[in-house]
């Protein structure tokens, strides 16, 4: 399929995502180049990545550290800083395929310049399509860029629709797996502590992450980004949840079929997935049937569980859905309030019961305005506000962490 | 997606697939238009038929009945009959879509007039396809013509086939209901009666195909068919029994990726899918995710289970196997023998035990050699003498019917 290698850049290069790319890009030189890396403040991996892979644009957040960088890199190797870096990595080395797996809005700008250029975007970076996924879609419509998601759920349906007319979707289906308090009673989930959610005390980099498939807020931002990404209204997005996670989306068609992808839970598999399309990477030669359909009960039975998402132990799912239904900046608004609700949360300043009605408090204060590049910052900014106060006036959780 | 109406034939119109297709045509009357019918004996139901649809070009079997027709259709109804007949309605007629719905090999003729002129061909001749699918598919692949299947576990395949590189099949997945005899243990099946079979002692239409799902031979007929339609061998397609059919097939990808298609068991599904191809029929506007998914095992859950098939009480499936892996000729003779031993079955003639090895010894006699439409025919009635001879030389049956 690939007469020549791709050229990759990555924004976000020592983040999960972007460390996982470049395995799947190591195992598969033939095919693919690294031509642009964009990290943050790790730039000892930076530098790692930058001499394993040999890119020819570099980035880093800090002008100090870009100049570090460049003392010890060879002249060939162009190293930049902050907002120009990521401009010159996802524009100037003129990647086939840019993969956005920054965190925030920081690439926000880089991205855009990107797509109003054309290139095909592999996206992972999710406040990117929950805050300003239409703009970010209409000026791919506009300049032809194709967009494939990373997230799993996502990319379960975007392949799902390859080949298939998107105006003869019906519905789509994202599957949860529930997260760690799925068992868990109501009265229990209000006091749940930190630990709790993380299954062991550690704070540590999925903590963000952890704490949002606890309030299962992760699958309500994720409604949104399905809703961007392929056009279908709240009302036609469905969530199953399904604790395995081995199917993680399905299309229902107009005419009555339905497609569904299935994969084991490794991200390596979405990332190959859109750094390859329209190809597929050649890895595997052959799968057990049981093993591909995953969750074998034993050896004669495999099964697919499917359960019907609780929207009174989990607000925050109807939440996303209030927020996509207004549209305009309430999906930023929302996005923006959790986080504060959630870092609030982690710091003891509310209960896990508290995440939800920050966030309402927050959506409630935000007004229905149209959306741009400009309003989604403000909506951003006011929600963040608004929630802090919601924090500030909650009760203090009790000191069970 | 239709800018025009699509001009359907339809080979074997007054049989189970052509009339659900006709049902289909006729909710669609915007986007098909019926330009030729040909049936066999059913003259009366063609006839009421021709009227409703209005086809210039109708066949029957018989030179009479078509005698008799042309008394009584309008002059601009050109009737012809047999062989003559199959070739106006699939060439003549000039459809877009020709529905290829006869039994057996009476139509092979012309379907493949009809596919080396490029025509696309919606598939629902088992026969054509186990006895002659690599004859059928390299016709195909050299005139451009479109083969879209309408089987529902190839319709599933091909679904998910749909806009992939078909060299990153890493293997097919077809499932099974396991048919009337799956909890049966051996014993009892040896000596099932045809009533069993067909889980209520009438000898209706169905009868084969409902003795082919208890041997589970229907299964592994589909298994070559597979493998011809997608160019994939033997060992890479594996048969799940799913008891509640609403997963009909899997593809693995060489990435690791799965995708599947779930339909409620109506064939009208996958005959619309094959006509309104590569577009979707815009029949429903939303459907529930449960519902979607089938198999609700209450309201809260539902749950698609897949089991390994049993080699030793169906071995029919394993006969399959050793036809499509030996090639050539001996799928056809598959086939025919086990004509010969449903038949003889349902007769009384042979024990259900027996069918197996009734076929298994036809596959024994059966040599192996090149595959051409002369050498199918040779082998199709070689097989069925070589079956007759096994009939003949089996205990008879217990007279339990």
């Amino acid at each position: 399929m690939e007469k020549m290698q791709k050229k990759i850049a990555i924004l976000g290069s020592t983040g999960s995502i972007g460390t996982q790319a470049l395995d799947v890009i190591g195992r598969h030189p033939e095919r693919f180049r690294v031509v642009g890396l964009a990290a943050g403040r790790r730039v000892a991996e930076l530098l790692e990545q930058v001499r394993r892979f040999g890119p020819e644009w570099v980035s880093c957040a800090d002008p100090a550290d870009a100049a570090a960088l460049r003392e010890v890199l060879p002249a060939t190797t162009r190293v930049f800083s902050g907002a120009e870096g990521l401009h010159a990595v996802a524009v100037a080395a003129e990647p086939d395929v840019l993969l956005a797996a920054t965190d925030g809005a920081v690439a926000f700008d880089a991205v855009f310049a990107a797509v109003e250029r054309g290139r095909r975007i592999a996206v992972a970076n999710k406040e990117l399509i929950v805050a300003a996924g239409e703009l970010f879609v209409a000026a791919a419509k506009k300049s032809g860029a194709e967009i494939v998601p990373v997230d799993s759920e996502h990319s379960a349906l975007f392949q799902c629709l390859v080949g298939e007319p998107p105006e003869r979707i019906a519905s789509l289906i994202v599957t949860a797996s529930g997260g760690p308090f799925w068992e868990m009673p109501a009265a229990a989930m209000r006091d749940a502590s930190v630990a709790d959610a993380l299954h062991h005390p550690t704070w540590n980099m999925g903590v963000k992450n952890t704490v949002d498939s606890a309030s299962m807020m992760n699958k309500g931002l994720e409604v949104i980004e399905a809703s961007r990404l392929f056009g279908v209204p709240a009302e036609r997005i469905q969530v199953l949840v399904h604790r395995t996670s081995v199917a993680h989306g399905f299309v229902v068609f107009t005419d009555g079929n339905v497609k569904g992808q299935l994969a084991h839970p490794d991200m390596r598999l979405p990332i190959g997935y859109a750094l390859a399309y329209p190809d597929r990477l050649p890895d595997h030669q052959s799968v057990d049937a049981f093993t591909a359909l995953g969750a074998a009960v034993d050896a004669e039975r495999a099964r697919l569980d499917f359960l019907r998402p609780d929207f009174e132990r989990f607000p925050c799912l109807g939440l996303a859905y209030e927020a996509l239904r207004r549209g305009g900046t309430v999906p930023a608004a929302l996005s923006a309030a959790n986080e504060i609700a959630v870092d609030a949360f982690v710091r003891g300043e509310i209960r896990f019961g508290d995440i939800a009605a920050v966030v309402s408090r927050a959506l409630a204060g935000t007004p229905d305005e149209p959306l741009s590049l400009q309003t989604v910052r403000s909506a951003d900014r006011r929600a963040r506000d608004l929630a802090r106060e919601a924090v500030e006036a909650s009760s203090p959780a009790p000191a069970n962490r």
